[in-house]
């Protein structure tokens, strides 16, 4: 236990952009950013932006048919110049690359993990993510912006009776967020310039009561010990308690 | 002529959103949108909106090579919920459709036509236009807009030292804006409710001289006359002016 | 009007190929050129050969069922040795370029402007336009000859009682010409030679009643002003004329 | 040897298009069929047409360089419309089919069966084969066409001087036919109607001197016997011969 | 016929790998390799190893429906390391290759001419071919052991009552092997070095009653006589016989 | 930590395999499977049968040239029937699923974390993991059999002197497994019939030292909480250790 008290003796270290190891970038939540999607987000972590769209369809997928359950699914895709260099589109490629992939795949099944299918009914949530400026932490801002614009397409869906009732379909927050170790150090929430030092990287996405929906920590330059991922776990928890706080004040205006 | 005349006296009528038949959409250029790319700019006209973007880059395609000229190209997209129905990525699909080629095609062209290769010098700029909400005119709104975030790209080339002098390049002012006959009558700036009824649709890029660039007007649902063209071309110039007038204010702010 | 006046002098330049400046190149249209299409022509102007065959199919596709009315669409392509230099297969790319997305919706848009879609009732007219031979105006020549291939279509359809009238579903002729700009003079019908020095082009389709169906004028090397643009209508509506003559003619055979 | 008697004794059936079932439909080969190839021909076998141009390129492809050797390569493919029945564009579709693929690598073996490569140097044809009519047979009417147009090249690359002879290039005449047996009987050369009631169907491709350069046979319907592919490649050997005999009647004309 | 017998006399030449020339490399067929398909072969021919598997579906292609006839296809494909140098996977670069294609189609076609397609009634089979390591003759060593799969899946398919009787389904025996000319000697199932240096090579599927079903020869290095082709298909007439053994021996345990 | 001994002494519980809930399936581990490639390892955990192939190349990306380091990278597929409904293949499909993607990612991160690339300098290992046949676990066991075919390759290429020291390059051992909670029973090492019940599955990559590489943690059906979290480690470790006793052994043998 000496080690991990060691590492939380890093907490008074300070960062290029001046936070504390276990502090989170700025948060803002924007609702209803454009007119058109049954719920439309734009989430900014620090420098990050991604604008987060949920889309109401009342009809699932034919795999789901007659099943009397829903489905949500989503897809994240970054904007050409979100980026320092500029990425070629992947429609101008043809083909979705493996980091696109893995990442849609990731936030749909962070909110199917608080998605009631059955209370949804045959009803289907398509998530679109699109980064319209990356400076880190992405993915995890696409998680935490998806859900509120889940939330409102679901509260719209109740208002249009296409379902009973958006609490039941929505079973719990959740939100995601980056950790990782840098030089020896763990932190919270890593912009660019961290991440991309960090020998151990986790995102972690948890609900409203405190439990893991998605833990994917990865470790390729330096592995990372059982005391480090305690340290880095309290990090993540203290982390989404203080997004769902956004989420929830977001989500209590209108 | 009497028939032009008629035509002009459709000026009186009002709009479905209170507009008369030559009056442009409310505009909105911000600049530095984005802190990435060498020039990003968000244009509204009415409820469409645009990001586009210009990376510079300090080289030049293959064929270009060893030519001592530079080259201009642009992409245009939509984001999935730009539009009420969700569209599919062109990503996912795996191929580019022909209505997206058209379009960046046409601003491509469109942008050349006001810069000067050799003064660009073996340079190349990539222009990026993502559709965010679209409500008719996203062709047109992402010409305009470009044209200020190449010139961004190039003042931000001048600070760098990648080429002499910005007004070289950029030979003189280009915007675009689409005018149609609905119902008999010429309009000016046509958002996607008169747009679907148009049955003649024409979109005009014209310079800062007055001259066009591209001029692309279509009846599949009822060829027009050459009077009508008139009046439609006098309409464009109105616009294109007013246009320009929005491009010269945004750029003049620092 | 001085300028015009002007413009219209130019008409005693003779050019490389001893037309004068409003004299279109010679056109051929070979209907039946093949047996299995409903029609098939072979269409040449001056060494642009295009083998235009149209299809029909009792049949529209899925969005359009149920709707009472007809569609009509086309595809363009070269084959690889259409031109000087051997362009590579789209079908081996894998993908189809801009290029050819843009001219096989501009043919589709010319014809359907003069279908009318209830008389064709809920049948299908599939236009492929194969370039043969290459020399400038492949566009237009497609238009020209796909029109006349279309008819044919129509007449079978009537003879076989797919639909009451091939009169009633064509409303109109339409044909296509290029003009442009080449070192100051406004010309009609460009080979390619001419084509890759104008530094205006503008493809022109019009109806037999003299209106346009489309316009597409290209600047990017010069933008043109209003009063040039004057002229090489003027140019396009004689041109356009004439090709119809030819497809009259060609149709009055049997 | 009575069952092959027999078989030759079916000489006297008459077919449906009245020929005997050792003759070959009229065959019709047009050099200079278009300008810009270095080869351009239009082969018609019956109411089959395949326009094959070759396309003669003073370099080789990257795993080819600093051979001394040349290469041979071929691409084939049919207009929408050559059948009964419209077929999609590979090109539409995104991927070249197998039976697409099959025939591009039988014409391209067939015709580097007859080439030297050394004599060839570090030079390359492209053989286009692309059918505007097909009634049966198009892949070996595609090798006969190919053929004359690979001399053709030859000797336009001799009088430019980017190989030494022509002759020394090809080494031999290389032509193929195809034969099957219907209802029992061998036939040669089958058009569409005969072909799809074949149930044995043999693609023969053969040198001047009277050697096999590809042979493929194909029973899926009923497998055949030793006695019945003497007959089938006797049928063969008459109908190379003849096709050989056109080749040197087009190729004698200047 | 001097020059057969001199062929003949070439047997007693020996091959690198020490066998005659018209001597099998060691056959294994491994039944039931895994659990989860229908039929699953692994068949070792020397030290080529190909998996084959064969899958029984209870429905037909929608343009088999209500013919009450089935259907057998086949896919072929290499691990990218089952050969010397790795290949890369189709897979990744997004398309079929024309190699693939073509071995796939033959596969299936000899199957299928093995199948009677109203005792097999509206169910299909899918055969899939995957080389672990390949040493010449991968295509050939694919439908011997295919054959013996389809026959387990038929097996199957009877003990469940999906067809009547296995063997009214299959026909008759299948197999293949490939036979070529190294320095002018005929020879006997090619391993990679032998197949590399041939000059003629052909792959012969034959059936149990000796008749042929497939016959691919191909000549591009030197075309080969009438004389010859006897030889070469004297060659398979035996191996197949031996590898019909083989199949006998293996389908005769359970 | 009264929850984790309840958790603990669910062991006693019996799976539907005979296994006890912290016990592994039968491993075996084949080397040189196959002859071609520097690494060749069958491994089988259960019925999960994985082929594993480790390709050396004396060269890096381009990416990656004059860095003086190497670089490890890894594909995974599954054969079509692998499972127990066929799956179509991707290669057919023209393009790579998300699944797919992810998990070639997840091995080749899991091998770099163990690879010193200045020692293993400009040269590269291509890793292929193909499933024969899938019974839940195939990307854990990929990882484990494919460390035993990386260390196959370095010590090819250390005998051919491509490196100095196989022992240098791979600096620990790797090894992964899945863990899961099933009907609120944290179990080792899933089969398909338990992975497809489990509320959470884990995937866990650990070094010969205990530490993580890879953490891939989903509840999209139940969220886990830390304790659970804790236990589930707890097998993990123990499998790994377990694992990695036998990849050591099956390294000794020669």
């Amino acid at each position: 236990m000496v080690e991990i008290t060691d590492m939380l003796g890093n907490r008074s270290i300070t960062r290029q952009d001046g936070r504390k190891v276990d502090e989170l970038r700025p948060v803002r939540i924007t609702r209803h950013f454009t007119d058109a999607p049954e719920g439309s987000v734009l989430i900014e972590c620090g420098n990050t932006r991604v604008m987060c769209t949920a889309t109401f369809t009342p009809t699932v997928p034919r795999w789901r048919k007659d099943s009397g359950l829903g489905w949500v699914t989503a897809e994240y895709a970054m904007l050409p110049r979100a980026t320092k260099e500029r990425t070629d589109r992947e429609s101008v490629k043809g083909r979705i690359g493996g980091r696109t992939h893995e990442i849609s795949r990731l936030i749909g099944r962070c909110l199917r993990g608080v998605v009631d299918m059955k209370a949804l009914g045959e009803n289907q949530i398509q998530i679109d993510c699109d980064v319209l400026q990356a400076d880190g932490g992405t993915r995890t801002a696409s998680v935490t912006g998806a859900f509120v614009a889940l939330v409102d397409a679901m509260r719209w869906a109740e208002a249009n009776r296409h379902i009973k009732s958006a609490d039941q379909v929505v079973t719990d927050y959740v939100s995601a967020v980056s950790v990782g170790v840098i030089n020896g150090t763990p932190m919270l929430d890593l912009p660019y310039v961290e991440d991309s030092q960090a020998m151990t990287d986790m995102n972690v996405a948890m609900t409203g009561h405190g439990a893991f929906i998605e833990l994917q920590g990865t470790a390729e330059h330096r592995p990372f010990t059982r005391a480090e991922l305690g340290v880095l776990l309290d990090l993540a928890e203290k982390g989404n308690k203080e997004l769902q706080a956004a989420q929830r004040a977001a989500l209590a205006l209108d």
